[in-house]
This record gives C-alpha cells, sequence and structure tokens, in this order.
C-alpha cells in the first residue's frame, strides 16, 4: 500500500496507520495511553533537551537507515551533554507514494534502536505532504543529567588532551559512494553512544567536553568547540583513526576525511593526566576499539593540523556544500 | 537570498544561517549556550513531553502563517494535559529555493508566538532538501504539571459537561479559501491557549480532560475521546458555536463543519456541576469569549448529535481526505 493523503488528515486514516504501525513497534505504557502530550515520571537531575531532523538519502544503506539514525542522533546529542537518553518523540512527514513496507522497516530498526539505546519513544505525530515517496524523521530528546554535571563546549582547557572514539568519516563515505553505486565495503558507523559515555562517567573521570563528529566532520567540531571555550586545538594528522576504505576513498575523490561526517564517534576532551584511563574504558568498548589520543588544549585560538611530517597547518570548518542529505 | 544546498552542510553555512536569522529572534541564555542539547533547570512537576511537525499550505493566512502555528500547536498539546508549556525545540526542514527573507518572517513570527505562550525556544535543528522553496517546521515542546493533575483522555466520566471554547472550523475555512483564492473574510483563529488552561486550573475547577480541536475537527477529537474514556457523548447541535463566515462556506461547499479543525480552540470536560463557573473563567479570556456548554457525557458508547429539530444522529469522526495540509 502506499502512503496518501488521507493518511495525514487526523481522521479515521491516520489513526488506523498509528495503530497498526507505530504502536505495534513502539509500544510502551506512556506512549500506549496515546494523549496529547506523554507525561513522564519525575526526574531528579536536569532535563537536557534537544531535537534533529533527519532527512537522508537513501533511506537505508550499509550499516544502518533513517530510522537507526534519527534514534541514534539524538541520542548522541543527549550523551554529549552528559545526560542520560531516556525519552524521545518520533515525527515523521511523509510524502505520498511511499510504501507503507518501507515505513514499517523503518519503524522496526528505530523501535530495535531505542532498545539498545534504552529509551522509549513516548510520543509523535504523522503529516502527509505531496511527493514522490520520501520520508522525513524529527526525534526530540530528554535525557537526565546529574546536578554535578559540568560537561559543556565552553569547558576545555589548556592542557587537556583530546580523544577520538573511532574512525572519522565513515558515515559520510557510505552515503556517497551508495549514491555513486560504487562497491566499497564501507559500513556508516551509525550507533547509539550512551554506553560508552555512561562507562566514562563511571570512571569517575572529569571530563570536559564531548561532542559528537556528525555533518561538517572533525575539522567543523573541533573549530566550533575551540570557538565556543576561547581555547586552540592541536590535531597530530598521523593519530587521527581513518578506515583503509575511506583513506582509498577520500584519495580516490579528492576529498578531505577530516569533513567527512560519522553518527557514532565523538570527540573527548579531559585533562591529560586521565587520557590513559579514559582510553583504557574505551577500548573495552564495542564503539571505543580504536579510540586514539589525537590531540590537545592550549592557550590561543584557532585549530592546527600538525601533519605527518611534521608540518603545520590551520584546521578550516567545511565550507561549501560537503555532502547534501547525509543525515 | 535564496536556500541552498550548502545552508545544511552543518559547515560554516549553516553556522551563519543559525548565528543571523535563528539565534537573533530566539535569543535566550539557553539557547545561546548553542551546546548540543539544553540543559534545563531541575523541575518538580512531572515532565509532559510532546512533539508536531508542521507543513501547512499556504505558509502565510489571515490571523497567522506556519511559525504562529508550530508554537501554538505543541503549547496547546502540553495545555491539553494541564501541562504549563516551558521549553521548545525548533526544527527547520528548509527546501531549496526558500527565500531568506521568507524564512525570518516565520522566524519573527514564532518568536512572539513564544512570548505571548511564555515559553523559549532551547534548541534547534536545520535541514535542507532539494525543493521548490517549501518550509517544514518541526516543534518539541516539554511542560511541567503538578503532582496531583489527572486531566486525561480516559477521564471523563457520565454526568460531565462538555464546553467547547469557540467557534468551530476557522483555520480549516481559512487555509481551504486561501488556497482557493476565495474573498471570506475568515481568519485562523490559531492562538497559544495555556493562560486559558491555566485560568481553569486557578479555579480550583476539578477538570477531566482537555482536547485541542485540531485536525478532523470536532467530530474526530469527541470520537477519540468517547473511546479513550470508553464513554458516550451527546452534543447539542444549536450549542456547537459556529462563526456566520465558516456556516456560509460550509453551507455553499458542501463540508460538514464539525469535521473542520480549528488551531485555537478546546474541548473541556469536567463535572456538570462546576460548568457554570467554567464558563465564566472563559468567557473573560480573550480566547474564550464565545465558550459554550455544548454537551454532556453518558455510559455508553460513541458520539451523537441532537439536532436542533430534535433528532438524533451518530457523529463519526472525520474519514478520507479532509483538508490536506492543514497544519
Amino acid at each position: 500500500m502506499k502512503i496518501e493523503l488521507r493518511h495525514g488528515s487526523g481522521g479515521e486514516e491516520t489513526g488506523r496507520l498509528i495503530h497498526q504501525l507505530f504502536e505495534k513497534y513502539f509500544t510502551n505504557p506512556i506512549l500506549d495511553r496515546m494523549e496529547d502530550g506523554a507525561v513522564l515520571p519525575v526526574m531528579k537531575g536536569h532535563p537536557v533537551f534537544t531535537s534533529d531532523s533527519f532527512v537522508v538519502e537513501p533511506l537505508f544503506f550499509p550499516g544502518g537507515d533513517i530510522g537507526k539514525l534519527s534514534i541514534c542522533g539524538t541520542v548522541n546529542d543527549l550523551a554529549s551533554m552528559g545526560a542520560k537518553p531516556l525519552y524521545l518523540t518520533a515525527s515523521f512527514i511523509l510524502e505520498t507514494g511511499l510504501e507503507t513496507d518501507t515505513l514499517e522497516k523503518v519503524a522496526a530498526s528505530m523501535a530495535a534502536a531505542a532498545r539498545e539505546a534504552g529509551v522509549s519513544i513516548v510520543a509523535g505525530d504523522t503529516k502527509v505532504i505531496e511527493g514522490r515517496g520520501g520520508l522525513y524523521i524529527n526525534t526530540a530528546g530528554l535525557g537526565e543529567r546529574a546536578a554535578d554535571c559540568t560537561i559543556s563546549a565552553s569547558a576545555m582547557e589548556a592542557g587537556d588532551a583530546v580523544i577520538l572514539t573511532g574512525t572519522m568519516g565513515d558515515h559520510h563515505g557510505t552515503i556517497l559512494t551508495e549514491r555513486l553505486h560504487m562497491k566499497s565495503g564501507l559500513r556508516s558507523d551509525c550507533a547509539p553512544l550512551w554506553g560508552l559515555v555512561e562507562s566514562l562517567l563511571a570512571e569517575g573521570l572529569s571530563i570536559h567536553t564531548i561532542r559528537d563528529i556528525t555533518r561538517g566532520g572533525l575539522a567543523t567540531v573541533a573549530n566550533e568547540l575551540a570557538e565556543a571555550s576561547g581555547r586552540a586545538m592541536e590535531l597530530q594528522e598521523e593519530r587521527i583513526p581513518l578506515s583503509e576504505s575511506v583513506r582509498e576513498l577520500a584519495g580516490i575523490l579528492g576529498l578531505d576525511p577530516l569533513t567527512m561526517g560519522n553518527e557514532g564517534k565523538m570527540m573527548i576532551v579531559l585533562p591529560e593526566k586521565e587520557a590513559d584511563r579514559a582510553l583504557e574504558v574505551l577500548h573495552r568498548h564495542p564503539y571505543g576499539r580504536e579510540a586514539s589520543l589525537a590531540g590537545r588544549i592550549m592557550e590561543g585560538k584557532g585549530v592546527h593540523l600538525i601533519t605527518a611530517y611534521g608540518g603545520k597547518r590551520k584546521l578550516l570548518p567545511l565550507r561549501g556544500e560537503g555532502l547534501p542529505r547525509i543525515c
């Protein structure tokens, strides 16, 4: 069956779509009440609130799909604030012509990712627009963080170590090669990273800053953090983890892997003397096996890359188009 | 300037768009931190969480625009749960070709509506897709409700009174006549209704159920509530407020005003003996001047309409297309 405008009317057809598809996969006691808003248990810590829309094309790709991405993206934004992700809303904009089988696959994938991330989808919305079978998802996320947590983009200090939790550019490379119908062996790194952050916090490390490295890649994220904190960052080129496939792809197409986004990698900034302990924790976690101490924070401004040959160049944020609709 | 794909890359152009447009209008201490997620003050009551996407066409119409709608829709969902709306996220999907002037007007309108509703926009996201100048907005909302509040779709009791806070179908009629380029004098009723709900709660009324009457109109909402509560509802046709313009439009086009949606009207269900006090409170409020005691709850199932001539007919929810992209 294909989605038609009547599925977005708010009447019986919308109700049936919600019952037969979203409720089936997302079922939980809060959602199942089907109220105008989800009433949640009282929270002791600080609520952390975020939202992202997902417009990735193609909808399905090696390592994930728009559904998994829509859960991981928002969960990782909360985790980057040191907040335990608890609840998500899921709002769908469906284009006419979308196969309900496709939508069902996406819903099943969202449910699986939410299970892994330990979050419940507690509210949602469905709208239909004229189109050609496309699908856009917005997820908003609500997490809870401890009252004494001070993780922030502005908290980096001179003397801090910069850790990257894994290889750069995998998600970007995957979307690009899929769109070009290239065989590459690449898989998106799309993954929910709260577990990784939780193990670091459990170790009692005094983390200053966490940022998930998405659109714009490492170069953009590094510059945003340098600006927010009023500090300089220096990255060692040969310590930035890159898969062989991304290295080759970047070589062939003349891309800079440092502006290629991920969906399952983070930058972690903490005092240098805690870096080894952090790496030990990360290396034990399935999503942190290739974590690398890749740089440091200094007084000053901007981001510099120390090249393999000892040269030093300014690393600028992504400028121009990048790859459209990567997430 | 027109929106291009580069505005969605996550790089410098996205950053500039956010700084120059969204930050300018939405500025507040939490948003201005520009973190991955907004860290909010601890809440004593229950968090209430909701989300809606807005795809209305045309973007601007008498009485409102997609921006005002995106604030009011989510604020009203929270208010319908008896929750004070506090924080919103705002996520934009922009189509290429959209004029940034248009986007700026929408942002200004969102800021004004947020101010009236007493909410802060604390986080957001911007994506760009190929298209023809369209614009979609998702807002998620976070509110707080008192621990002893039990307002729920399932809480209607036999003997309750059903109050409608104003005229039905104004928003729907406005969108329809705009799309047909008809002169009608209609204005959307789009409005943030927390103030209305707050005055009822301040009066100490024991409200059982509130629902804002949006897509699908009164007929759909009444049936949803009857089903959720396992009760029957009886509505008096001549007590359902209708503006002369909507009555005429419905007559000319053969529409049923009871399936025409609003964006600033609610159904309020509470014990019959409290109905007069509720009406007094509502009539004093600018958004409740035409409030009317329009029906009652009984044991049984379904929704019935008592016609002006004393006949009785089953009132069914909207079936089929309704009006596409009304909100």
